[in-house]
Order: structure tokens, then sequence, then C-alpha cells
């Protein structure tokens, strides 16, 4: 009898999904010094709430952290861009103005994230290059389509909205893609799976900027009981 | 050992949070015949998710149902909203505007939800003359305070986002206002605690409007499990 529990238990660790690999501990918060710029990058037919989660949270850090950090969304063109829901928004930048460096870098996934949007040279070449210089570059949903495209994900670890995992691998060869995770986190990138999960990958990154009990707070305004050790994540580093 | 173990389960049924009065049992979808119109009641510093979780949820029964839902944002004046965290949206309709007979009012939570704008007359009016109209009326996180302004709620029960339960409680004493419930349920209203548990109150209505299969699917597009039966709600009503 207590042969057969030790062998339940042991297939259940082997063959359960990836867990925390670092078990919940982050290590120290990096405690920015100054006020960082999360831009949230947004073509027509983005899922409002890719964009929304990333953004509550990012912009909820103002009101339980020193400075926190500013939040803006950036179109390919300053004309209102159309979420795949519906709504019409106002950009506060486009690709050509000249923004403030960016320090998280968002990408949500719209309706085209697999089709059209790779062939957007303005989006990829934008994605590229501002990924580069910043901290992070987070994406939600297939918006790791786009960062693959771009030649951000090459060689690592992710994920993609659950139905779209086969697609991501087939397409791009070299990554490493995980299932029935809600994010993965791999040298500076964050890939989240989506939808109501988005909010896990942001408020994960709070909790690496600014801390557990700051995360904590922002979720308990948003009605998330934070915990990172309850997330079901992949993370290959801090 | 077995008395006590009785003794537990009686204690955890009479003193845990309120649970589905109804288990999970809805019963038979109302499956409308038409086209059913859903809008969302913005302001000024109206909160992200609260206005996009019930959009997403409604809107996308037009995916999986034969109509669905045709969801629109409806404003003061034509007028650019800024939301609480800085979005700049553009309305569908103003209050003055030849809109659509609304079947759902939905009412997300603003920045003064709970002070100024409860002396607003034109969108206390508008909830009010609106909501006697509309099939459903949900309110997310402190929109319930609108609800109750407009004299929607009148010795109802009702919830509202956890901190501000005692102050929605004091201010309208006719209420009966749960507390650990994720939305409530009474008559044609369903108030919502807000945040992203606002996605509960939506697909729980879908589920009442098209069946528990189209609930799931639109869950699933959103990376959510759901289960009316694990989600912790008071319903007084079907």
């Amino acid at each position: 009898m207590k042969g057969i529990f030790i062998i339940l238990i042991t297939w259940a660790i082997s063959c359960g999904p990836d867990r925390n690999q670092y078990t919940g501990e982050v290590g120290p918060p990096v405690l920015p010094d100054r006020k960082l710029h999360a831009a949230l990058v947004v073509v027509d037919g983005v899922y409002n709430t890719e964009l929304i989660a990333p953004m509550d949270v990012f912009q909820h850090t103002v009101f339980h952290t020193g400075q926190g950090i500013y939040v803006s969304v950036v179109a390919p063109t300053r004309d209102t861009v159309v979420t795949f829901e519906g709504l019409r928004l106002i950009p506060d930048f486009s690709f050509a103005d000249s923004l403030p460096p960016i320090d998280i870098l968002v990408v949500p996934s719209a309706r085209n994230s697999m089709s059209d949007d790779l062939n957007n040279q303005a989006l990829i070449s934008f994605v590229s290059e501002r990924s580069r210089q910043a901290l992070y570059t987070v994406s939600l949903c297939d918006g790791a389509f786009v960062l693959a495209q771009a030649g951000i994900l090459h060689g690592m670890a992710c994920t993609t909205f659950p139905a779209d995992v086969a697609a991501l691998a087939q397409r791009f060869p070299s990554l490493s893609v995980h299932r029935e995770v809600s994010f993965v986190h791999d040298r500076h990138v964050i890939t989240s799976v989506g939808g109501a999960r988005s909010y896990d990958a942001a408020l994960y990154l709070v909790e690496l900027l600014y801390g557990r009990e700051t995360a904590v707070k922002i979720g308990k305004g948003l009605v998330i009981d934070w915990d990172l050790a309850s997330v079901n994540a992949y993370r290959t580093a801090r």
C-alpha cells in the first residue's frame, strides 16, 4: 500500500506539468531607483485582455512603490486603433515618435499575430530594436509569434496560447515551447499564455522588480490572491 | 472520531462563505432568438479591467452562438474618455444618442464611483432608466454604488469591491451586501466584486443565456477553466 503511494507520488512529480523551477523564490527585488517605462505595442485587432492585464498591473505600481512604472500605448501610427473586440483606442505614441526609452516592452496578441503581423516590417523592426534596449520583454498569448519573428526568442524557452503551442514550435524550431504553464521566464523575456492568465506574468515581473509585498498589494486591488508559488510557471532565470 | 468529523463538516457548512445557493445548476439556458446588446457605461476614470472583462466575455459570444451579443461603449458625451490607468477611448455612443435598446446594462467602477459620480445626474438617470428596460444589469466592483444610487438595488442582495463592502452597506442600509463572494445574482441584477473576478460574473450570465458549453468555450479562449460550481457566488435567482 505504502509502495503504491510512493509510486504515485513519483509519477505525479515526473509526469506533472512544469512547476516553478525556482519554487517560488525569486531572490531580492531589483528596486529600480527611477521611474520605469512600460510600452504596450498595439496594432489593429489587438486583444483587449492581453493589452489591459499587463497595463493595469504595471500602472498600479505607482500607488505601491516610490516611483513605479509609467505605461504608454505605442502603435504603428497615431491613428485610432480598433481592438479585436471593437474598442477604439488613441495611442500615446507612434513608432516614429521620439518616445522615452523603454524599460519593459510588452507585446499583446492581435487578430493577425500568427499571420499578417509577422510580415509587418515596421512592427517587427520596432519590436526587435526596442527589445534589445529594454530590461524585459513580455509577450501575451500569440505575441510570442511576433517576438520569435523579431529574432528575440532564438533558442529560448517560451510559451503561447495553449491551442497555438504546436504552431509556434513548428514555425520556429529553435524554440523550446512549454505547455500547461501560465508563463515562461527565460533571460530577459517573459512569455505568457495570455487571456486572464496575463495578470500572472505581469505580477511576477512586479515581484522581480519591486518585491513580493508590492505584487500582493497590486493583486489585492485587482481581486487576485497573488502567490507565485501557486502559479504554474517555468523559469530558467531570475 | 466520527463525531468530530461530523461537527467539523457542519461547522464548515455553517461558517464557510456563501456558496452557490443553487449549487451550480442554472436550469435551461434562455437561448435568445435575436442578437442582444450589451452597453458598457463609462465615465472618466473608469477602471480598465472592470470594463474589459465583461466586454471580452460578451463580445466573444458572436463566435460561439448563433447571433451572440453586440457590445458598445456608452459615455456621457462623445468626447474621449481617459481610463483610470490612462487609456484613451472613443465611446460608440453618448447618453443623448439614439442608441439601440439595451439588453444588458454594464456598469464598471471608476475613480469616483463612491463620490462625485453619485452626484452626476446624467449618469444616474441614464443607469436608472436603462436598467428598467434591460433584461440584466451588471455592476463590477464599485459600480454597485452607482446602481444603488440609481435605486436599482433597493432591498436586494449584492456585493462590491471587498474593501468597500462596509461603506456600501452603510450608505445604502436596505441592501444585503455579501462578503467573500465573486458575484451576487438577485433578480435581474448581477453585482461582481470586480478586478480579475469580473470574468466570473460575465461568464455566469453567458451560461444563463447561452448554456454551459458556450461559457466554457469562451472561458477557454480567455484561458479560464470555467466551472460555475467552483466559483463562490450567492444567487437568489436563476
